[in-house]
């Protein structure tokens, strides 16, 4: 049997209308966008990002009181998670549906999340990574290509979505079928939507068509860049890492619009890394000014997908129409 | 309508039995693969790649003696051909059905590809090279992704199959919606294959796949080297080119195997490229030796989903085969 929306585990073992999980994406998916992704029938995960505790008990807290909380969760990146995870632990008090981490070794923090309740959703970059997620406990696996907004693998060690979920699904079949699996980074419209599903994809985590939308936190003037912006015009380095002096390890990067500031730098990476006090001010003087030539929007290649800012639901609502059409559900 | 094999338009106007085009891989794409491929009902696109005279006559004279004449075309690079067009004139005198150009400026070349009846292929890797190519003639556009093996665009510059190929589709309904598209880098299946037609391909050029096959001119040692390889065992960079003597020009870089020399320099490449005697004498002797740690083996990610050495008509067949299932042909 051909796969259809309808047919997907990922919507069943969910309760979910659509096999479509809203990317944790910090500081820009809050409680309000997580709260309209789950009245949608999607998996609405609230971007924990960095850990913060009080903006994740403020966004978590909004979640669940405007949401439907059996299609709530959080998301956290693992690296920063071992220098504090107080947000984790008052997160995982609240009983989220799932809890879904990125970046880092998730096994430190199996026992605790599996003991919440909470389903361990895994984002890996490479097949390689899929063994210790799996040691982990990890109940759905998330195949990230380098073509995802934000953070993901460099370009010397990130995979592609299009071959990299077939690959990642044919693994899982053989060595642990009952592993859901989701397809990052490209995924924007029903098109793409279902694609993923014939690449042997339970479902897809959607981040840039999400971040595009009335609940999303990201700034107006970044959401009307991407809006002027085609898929050509984003880019993967360290650049924005370093002039927000997060201190990324390797071989993690990040991918935003490709902006001025970002040009400037772009091929002077170690003299950035080096000296980085000019090209610090420059961007923060873009913060404060809402100038998006200097700050950053980040979104991923789908956003030559993306033409308008709508409501979540509506957009989670085209996607899942464009894609049963296709698929014959 | 859903899109199927069956109703693709690439199929239609080159009388082909799938929506298949073997890509021109310079050295590995010779005459007997591109008449099996042509036998099996796909486009055989011999690989004249850098234009030696030579080369071409033989293997595309093998391909018209053994191939079906009107399923047998050749590609070639721009940035070459404007050194020396030889190859590509002595071709366009055989009358080839396409004539595929990549990486430069195909204007130059339009009349004389017009007046030979050749359809023009143009493959661009930035939606922005696409007003470029129709004015230089091109009826079928390839978008490649930079998942694919070989050159292509380099990790600023390119982009990834999944979410070029539909926004590529996008505009060429609204701007020239009789131009085909192809889609390229990641497809070596029939799961990639149904998914590029959901997102807007009329069909696809295929590189790994029949790279990896009986007929394939590439070394035998290689394809050994490529069934040991998942997808996360390639790297794009422009270390194979410095140490080949290949003067590739920006933002074009080369995606194969990472291998034990490729991972000696891929982090020094500025200091390669000044340098170059040390890495250059282990290459050659890589080659000379068939020594695929040190010599290169050109394969994209797809090669994680390449598990065997079949006929070319083999392996069309399992992807169209697989591709119809999938799509309720």
């Amino acid at each position: 049997m051909a796969p259809t929306l309808a047919s997907s585990r990922f919507s069943a073992r969910f309760g979910l209308a659509t096999p479509i999980a809203l990317a944790p994406m910090a500081l820009a998916s809050g409680g309000l966008l997580a709260a309209a992704c789950s009245h949608a029938g999607a998996l609405g995960l609230v971007g924990g990002g960095y850990g913060d505790l009080g903006w994740t008990q403020r966004e978590y807290g909004l979640a669940l009181e405007h949401g439907e909380r059996e299609r709530i969760g959080c998301g956290f990146i693992v690296w920063k998670l071992d220098e504090d995870a107080s947000a984790l632990d008052w997160v995982l008090e609240q009983r989220p549906r799932a809890l879904m981490l990125s970046f880092g070794d998730p096994r430190p923090y199996a026992q605790r999340i599996a003991r919440s309740g909470a389903v361990l959703v895994f984002q890996v970059q490479r097949l390689e990574q899929v063994p210790q997620a799996l040691e982990a406990g990890a109940q759905v696996i998330v195949a990230q290509g380098g073509e995802a907004g934000g953070h993901g693998m460099d370009g010397l060690n990130g995979r592609a979505t299009l071959a990299f979920v077939p690959e990642l699904a044919d693994w899982l079949a053989a060595h642990a079928p009952d592993t859901l699996l989701l397809a990052a980074g490209g995924v924007a419209d029903g098109r793409t939507l279902a694609a993923v599903r014939l690449l042997g994809a339970d479902g897809a985590l959607v981040g840039s068509r999400l971040w595009a939308t009335a609940e999303s936190l990201a700034a107006p003037g970044a959401k009307q860049q991407a809006l002027r912006t085609t898929g050509d015009g984003t880019a993967r380095s360290s650049v924005f890492d370093i002039l927000r002096r997060k201190n990324w390890p390797q071989p993690y990067d990040f991918r935003a619009i490709r902006n001025a500031l970002h040009r400037e730098w772009e091929n002077r990476i170690d003299e950035l890394r080096a000296n980085p006090a000019a090209g610090r001010a420059a961007y923060d003087a873009g913060v404060q000014q809402g100038d998006f030539e200097r700050a950053h929007a980040t979104v991923g290649e789908a956003v030559g997908l993306v033409r308008d800012l709508p409501g979540a639901a509506e957009a989670i609502a085209r996607m899942d129409r464009q894609a049963r059409a296709l698929l014959g559900d």
